[in-house]
């Protein structure tokens, strides 16, 4: 089969590899139907990160259920399924809270890389959800979208408490950024400021439901959040990007008392307690747990009530993923979906 | 009037100074019955923290009104009063939120130092709470802890969200760590883990609902909590230290999912952004907004369902405030009461 692998800085190929079997009987190996080029796998592709090369890349997919391992009792080949970047057996008492990415059993999602034509998910009963029957192909951008940024946006502005009379500001208008500003409107926010200097981020931000749009950043960007807040800060903000910057950002834009819900990987980020502990801010944010938001997204794309699809503006066979990758580096594309 | 001032290092001077006289139409003068040394006041003393010296000294308060500003509309001469270290106005949007610490017209809470025989308190109306009637003299120990020490750990317990069924840690064993001992009972949690190598304290935390006492520090203290958790942590982390290790002693010790609740003023804490996102805790804290929780806090005392004031293990006369020091300082007393 074809698939994709890093072999270092800003060097994708796609190959020829061996397609992955099962190993434990609680694997699947799915036939990817579509699969996407992540902000985090930005990291290693730029030479920040190292997952010790050449290392498979890809961890958001959807596909059909090729074979399935003995043990494996609710998901059946030939189903359509959505998966996501971590494997969890969702039974444990990690699980049920609703930290699914910390599963006591955690794996890497799609143990061999989902940027290829197969792709190996461990514990599948727990880690895959299928849909009620084939999806129509238009579905299939957003269904894919539930499998990690839609996810990870909804998480954060669940953990940002974001709800009914609430301010909400949105730091980072990546993938994840604008999918917070469709999960904030979709949970009722009453004001969505995002933060964004990129005009058909911005469009797309005010389409999802952006009532206003922040172009400055640090100091600045707080102190026209505030502005834009009578004064105190968001109830909610969701932190999207990871950086030192962002953080402090998300943290100044806050008001006493409201929460940040921070979803971007934080590289190199050290923060000063003082100032945290004055802010007066919850802070909540992690991996996302995805798994536990995939039913209702599911329904919600299944039933055309959200459109999360959209934040794909760039579609390219998997042959060509060296160029997706170049595409998001270098900001001509909010995200790139690659078909097998 | 006689009144503690800090002059430098160790160095706490109980001297005549001026009896403060209303400034503001809001504020009131109270003739305190009970003031003591906090925790934070070690700051200073040890010249971590500098004032500006020669600085009036004391925060936590109980006293009688002895004269109010013209716009004093609800507190009046003659009752007895528990404040607290921040005055609030209790009526802005952050205030009803309940973080009167970070109120919009938030000042000190005895402007003029409450290590005295009188003290001024800003925003009377906001800042004060008068007890039904004349306290009998053995509760004013507890209204005074009230004041400070109980709301802050109690806020420490309510920020981790402390509740039936949780297994609860609580780092640090002194007045505030014991008090959160204290709250995570009163507040139904199952199971109370408190951190403590220090004899007479152990003891205090076992009568106040400790099931668990953990000797260890560190690496070592974070395993033994999980180890009484079921191996994944407890549920809600009370912090009531403030220094780097007792911060990811707390972040390491809280499982996936579970609450961190800071009340110890973060000093030189520098949190690791990356560890911090994969911890997946809540983490909340800040100056307690101890005025939030005085009417119920009051009430409990009153009815004497709890005895806070069992934490003051030290009583003496305000001129010996500088032994009043030197025997927290020495961790000779857990908290040390001054009558005027």
């Amino acid at each position: 089969m074809r698939g994709a692998l890093l072999y270092g800085p800003r060097d994708v190929r796609v190959e020829d590899r061996d397609r992955p079997t099962i190993v434990e009987p609680t694997d699947a190996i799915i036939r990817l139907v579509a699969a996407c080029v992540c902000g985090s796998d930005l990291w290693p592709y730029r030479g920040v990160d190292s997952y010790g090369e050449p290392a498979p890349m890809g961890h958001e997919y959807v596909g059909i259920v090729d074979e399935v391992g003995d043990q494996v009792t609710t998901i059946r080949p030939g189903q359509f399924v959505v998966g996501s970047f971590i494997a969890s057996d969702n039974t444990c008492e990690i699980c049920r809270a609703g930290y699914q990415t910390s599963c006591v059993n955690r794996q890497p999602g799609a143990a061999t890389g989902a940027q290829a034509e197969y792709t190996r998910v461990p514990l599948a009963d727990g880690t895959l959800v299928a849909t009620p029957s084939m999806p129509d192909d238009d579905l299939v951008p957003s269904l894919l979208a539930a499998s990690d940024v839609l996810g990870t946006g909804w998480f954060g502005a669940v953990a940002a408490q974001v709800g009914p009379g609430k301010a909400v500001a949105v730091v980072g208008d990546g993938a994840v950024g604008l999918l917070g500003v469709l999960a904030a409107k979709h949970l009722g926010a009453e004001q969505i400021i995002a933060m964004s200097r990129h005009n058909p981020r911005q469009e797309l931000a005010r389409e999802w439901g952006a009532s206003d749009v922040v172009v400055e950043r640090g100091d600045e960007g707080v102190a026209r959040i505030k502005e834009l807040t009578g004064g105190l800060g968001a109830h909610s903000v969701i932190e999207a990007v990871g950086t030192q910057e962002s953080m402090m950002q998300a943290i100044g834009a806050t008001r006493p008392g409201g929460h940040v819900g921070y979803v971007g990987v934080a590289h190199d980020v050290a923060l000063p307690g003082k100032e945290l502990f004055f802010s007066h801010v919850h802070l909540h944010g992690g991996p996302a747990p995805v798994r536990r938001y995939l039913p209702d997204l599911i329904d919600l794309i299944w039933d055309r009530r959200i459109d999360p699809g959209r934040v794909f503006d760039l579609e390219l066979p998997l042959d060509d993923a060296a160029e997706a990758y170049r595409a998001m580096d270098e900001r001509r594309a909010i995200k790139a979906l690659l078909r097998p």
